[in-house]
C-alpha cells in the first residue's frame, strides 16, 4: 500500500513539473479531446451518419492521428495524409481495372500489385529527404493503396468507398488543422525560434559566470550551481531543431514569420552554436580538472579571462535578444567588441614573457582555458555574422 | 527533359548508395511486400472471409502501421497495439454499458467519456518514460476507445465487433513478428551493439591517423582526409543510441543476447565515447586552426604526441573489437598501458624547460595539442573501466 502510494505521489510530481514546464501541453490535451468530440458528431447526428454511415469512423481516426503538439506536424501529416489517400486511392482503382481484365487471374495480379507498392514505398521511406518530410504520407500510401485494392476485390462500389473515405479524411483533417490554428497555436517555427535564442542564453549564462567559478579562491564552496550544467542540453539539440525546423516549412504566414521563412538559416545557426557548446565542454573540462594549475599565473590572467568570459557571455545573451525581438542588434556589437579587444589584450598578456621561470605543466591549465576563451570569440562572431544576413 | 534526366539519374544514384550502405534495406522493403501479401490472404480466401468480414481489413492496417525495420520496434509497436486495443475496448464497452443506463444522455455522456480519456491519454504522452516506450500505445488506446464507443451507437454488436477486430490484429501483428524474426532479422541490439563498437573505431581512426596529420610539414598536401570526419557522427548519436535501447528491450534472447541483456550499459559507454568525442573536436579544432605555433615545438614533442595518439587510436579499436567479438580483452590492456607511459613520458617532456626563451603564444598550440591527448587517455582508461563491468 505504501509503495503505491508513494508511487501515485510521484506521478503526481512528475506531472506537475510537465504543467510548470510547458503548460501547453495540458491546453493540447484538452484540444485534442475537443477534436475528437466534435468529429464523433458525425457518428451521433442523424442526418450527417446517413450520408457517411461507417465511412465516418476515418475522421475519427484521422484526428486521432494526425493531431500534433504544433500547427505545423499536424498540417505536416494532414497535408501528406490527404494527398497520399488521393494517390494511392487512384492509383489502386487503376489496379483493379486493370487486374478486371485478365478475368480469372484477377486475385493474383492484385496480390502482385499490393507487393510492388508496398516495397516500393518502403524502401522510398529510407531516403532520408523523404523521410524528413513525406514519412507518414507513404505509410499512408502504402495503407490506402492496399485497403482499396484489397477491399475493392469484394466491395463493388469501389469509387464511392474511395470518395467516402477521402470526404471523411479531408473532415477529420480539416478540423485538426483548424482547432490547433485557432485555439493557442503553437506554432513549430516560433518553437525553433526560441529554441536558437535559449540555447545561446544557456551558453551565455555559462560564460557569464565562468569566470569568477574558475578563478574563485580554492578555499570557497566548491558545490556545482545549476546555470554550468545548461549547456548540457545544447550539446544534442541536433535532432530537435531538425524536426522543428521539417515541420516548420509546413506552416503558413503567422505572427512576425512570414511563409518562406528561412528556416535553414536558424539550422545553420544552430550548428555553430553546438560548435561553441563543444569549447565550452572543454572549458568546463577545465573547471573540474583536478590538475589546476599554478595559482600565481591564474591571478596574473584572471582579470582579462574573467573579462573576456563575462563579455562573451553578454554578448551571446544579447545576440539572443536580438533573435527574440527580431531587432536589429544594437549593443550586442559593443560587446562583441569589448569581446574582441579583450581577446586581444590577454593574447598579449600570454605573449609578454611573465611566466618564464615557471614550470610548464602549472602553466598549461589557465593558458589553455585563455586559449579556448579566445576560440569562444571567435565562435560568436561567426555567429553574429550569420545572424546578420 | 535534361533536367529531368538528371533527377532520375541523381535519384538513381542516391538509391544506390542506401543499397550499398545497408543491404538489409531492400529486404526489409521485401519483407513488408510480402506480410502485406500474405495478410490480405484473409480478403482473398473464401472461408476466411467469411469468419472476419470488412474486419480483415484491420489485419492490412496493423501489418502497415507495425512492421518497422528492428525486431525490436517491430515487436514493441505490436504489444503496444495488441494490449491497448485490449484494454481500450474493455474500458469502451464498460462506458458504453454505463451510458446504456441514463437512457436519453447516452449521446451527451458518451461524449464526454470520449473527450476525457482523450485529453488524459494525450497528456499521459508527455512523461518522457512513456514517450520512450509506450507513445504507440496511448495513441491506438486513444483509437480504440473513440472507435469502440461511438461506433457502439449504433452497432449494436458491439461486443462481437471488438473482439473480431482484436483477433485480426493479432492475426496482422503475429504476421509481422513472425516474417522479421524468420527472414534475415535485424535485431535493435545488435544494431545498438555494433553502433557502439563503430564509434569506438571512428575515433580509433581519427586518433591513429592525427599525430601524422598535426606534425606533418607544413609544404605537405593539406587535402582533407576522409578518416578525419567519421568521429563527426560520434558527437550527434545520442538519439539513435536512446531509441534502439529502447526499442532492444522488447526483443527475445537472439545469438550472443540474453533477454535482458543490460542495455544501459551500453547507454553510458556511448555517453562516455561522446564525451571522448568532444576531445576529438578539440583536437581537430587544432588541426584546422590557422595559428599553428612554432614547428621547433612541434618537432620536440612530435615524437611523444604521435605515440600517445596512435596508441590511444589502437587501445580504442581494441575495445571495439572485445565488444564486437564480447571477448575479454587481450593485447586492450597492453595498448592503454602504452598511452598511459605515453602520456606520463609526455608530461615530463612538458615538465623539462625545453621551452625557455620561446615566444609563449608559440608554444601554447602544440602544448594544447599535448594537453588534450593526456585527456583522451584518461577517457579512454573510464570507458576501459566501464567495459570490464
Amino acid at each position: 500500500w505504501r509503495c503505491l502510494k508513494a508511487k501515485v505521489v510521484d506521478i503526481t510530481m512528475n506531472a506537475k513539473k510537465l504543467v510548470k514546464d510547458d503548460p501547453r501541453r495540458v491546453i493540447h490535451s484538452l484540444k485534442v479531446g475537443l477534436a475528437l468530440t466534435l468529429v464523433s458528431i458525425i457518428y451521433y447526428y442523424q442526418p450527417l451518419y446517413k450520408s457517411f454511415e461507417v465511412s465516418g469512423i476515418w475522421a475519427v481516426m484521422t484526428v486521432v492521428v494526425v493531431f500534433e503538439f504544433s500547427v505545423g506536424a499536424t498540417l505536416g501529416k494532414g497535408i501528406n495524409r490527404g494527398v497520399a489517400t488521393l494517390l494511392a486511392g487512384a492509383l489502386a482503382i487503376g489496379a483493379h481495372h486493370l487486374a478486371d481484365l485478365t478475368g480469372q487471374g484477377e486475385p493474383i495480379l492484385l496480390g502482385f500489385f499490393v507487393f510492388l507498392q508496398a516495397a516500393i514505398s518502403t524502401f522510398m521511406r529510407f531516403f532520408p529527404k523523404i523521410k524528413a518530410r513525406y514519412d507518414y504520407g507513404l505509410l499512408i500510401f502504402i495503407l490506402t493503396f492496399s485497403f482499396v485494392s484489397v477491399s475493392g476485390f469484394r466491395v463493388d462500389e469501389i469509387i464511392e468507398l474511395a470518395h467516402k473515405r477521402v470526404l471523411t479524411i479531408l473532415i477529420g483533417g480539416a478540423m485538426c488543422v483548424i482547432i490547433s490554428i485557432v485555439v493557442f497555436p503553437v506554432w513549430a517555427g516560433e518553437e525553433l525560434h526560441n529554441l536558437i535564442a535559449l540555447n545561446m542564453e544557456k551558453l551565455g549564462n555559462f560564460l557569464e559566470g565562468f569566470g569568477d567559478e574558475y578563478f574563485q579562491v580554492p578555499g570557497e564552496s566548491k558545490e556545482k550551481k545549476t546555470f554550468l550544467e545548461g549547456y548540457k542540453a545544447v550539446l544534442n539539440s541536433k535532432t530537435s531543431e531538425e524536426s522543428l525546423a521539417n515541420f516548420a516549412v509546413w506552416e503558413p504566414a503567422h505572427g512576425r514569420f512570414k511563409f518562406r521563412h528561412p528556416w535553414k538559416q536558424y539550422l545553420k545557426i544552430g550548428s555553430l552554436i553546438r560548435e561553441c557548446a563543444y569549447r565550452i565542454e572543454s572549458l568546463n573540462g577545465c573547471l573540474i580538472a583536478d590538475m589546476q594549475g599554478s595559482s600565481e599565473i591564474k591571478s596574473k590572467i584572471r582579470e582579462a579571462c574573467t573579462s573576456v568570459s563575462k563579455d562573451c557571455g553578454k554578448a551571446l545573451k544579447e545576440l539572443a535578444l536580438a533573435i527574440r525581438t527580431m531587432s536589429q542588434r544594437s549593443s550586442t556589437d559593443s560587446h562583441i567588441k569589448n569581446a574582441k579587444f579583450g581577446a586581444k589584450r590577454l593574447t598579449t598578456l600570454l605573449k609578454s614573457g611573465i611566466w618564464e621561470h615557471i614550470d610548464l605543466l602549472q602553466v598549461i591549465p589557465p593558458v589553455t582555458v585563455a586559449s579556448i576563451l579566445i576560440d569562444v570569440v571567435n565562435c560568436i562572431e561567426k555567429i553574429a555574422e550569420l545572424e546578420n544576413e
